[in-house]
């Protein structure tokens, strides 16, 4: 994604914070290299020289800031998914997860975002995922054919649906619990 | 929400298919009363006269447009939930649903948006299928004390990250019922 420039990680974040802030203002409309690099008070040489267009930075911001899972091995399937499912409960309701979520819809009328985000994104966070199903399978705590697209988007779905449409306010530090283990017994035989 | 012109049902139906164009492509950061107004081709007088600001217009036109649930009642709980999830399924995937999700989205650091999208929207809608349950406990097919806003957010999550998340591609037209069969399962007790 990134050109062949030497990497500068105090760089990259400073656009990276900018990218998060932009696109939370703007959407991919008025989302440019050029509001970044303003933003990220960064010249505008140095970020073309990096990134190839806004696709390929807004990605690559996301890969690094998005709230969607990242890999968790606590032991058990229902204390990976607890952790899962806080993580998108905090990563959800920050800037961050906002812009993760509005690009994954801005995406479907933009095919030229749709590419990057489905290739990267979707795939690499949603395999980890699948990963503590198929090592709860392994332990034997979830039977042999356990239905993991839908366990999984059982407990991401209620999380972001208690995100965008329950009442703002102080949340229940249970949540995550209560969803976990009710997705677990929906997918019990 | 509207002011005191009389209605004009062509005029609406014209605005309100703008107001979805227009901000699928700008989101809230660009939409104004003077692009409806061009898009519709309406004199923007006419806008004014009727709406009081852009954030009164849009939510006026997810309420009519938006694919959240309509109240469904089939006579079984199983019934309604799986109508549910299969409006929320065909919703979500088109022009107004995207709209709906993402003026959710920037409706948390929009404040603006918030308060009308909260009071309206959100409220009437979620109190429809909040009576899908009600019923269900009425007649005996869910126990007295069923998780009601678990059981929906099950439902309306699973649907959205369904959506947002699954490849692109033909979908399963079980879906619906292959969610609303694990929701069930999951708040049995």
């Amino acid at each position: 994604m990134t050109r062949g420039r030497p990497r500068d990680p105090d760089l990259e974040r400073r656009v990276f914070d900018a990218v998060i802030e932009v696109y939370a203002e703007t959407g991919w409309a008025g989302f440019t290299l050029d509001a970044v690099a303003r933003r990220a008070r960064v010249g505008r040489a140095a970020l073309y020289s990096r990134w190839s267009g806004k696709a390929a930075l807004l990605v690559q911001a996301l890969e690094v800031r998005s709230p969607l899972p990242v890999p968790v091995d606590t032991g058990t399937v229902r204390g990976d998914l607890t952790e899962l499912a806080r993580q998108l409960l905090d990563g959800y309701t920050g800037p961050a997860g906002l812009v993760t979520l509005r690009a994954a819809m801005e995406a479907r009328v933009h095919p030229e975002l749709l590419a990057g985000l489905t290739q990267t994104l979707n795939t690499s966070r949603l395999l980890a995922a699948r990963e503590i199903v198929r090592r709860g399978i392994a332990r034997g705590e979830l039977p042999v054919g356990t239905p993991t697209t839908l366990l999984l988007e059982l407990v991401t779905g209620a999380v972001l649906s208690h995100v965008l449409f329950a009442p703002a306010g102080p949340r229940d530090p249970a949540y995550a619990d209560v969803v976990v283990d009710a997705a677990l017994r929906a997918v019990r035989p």
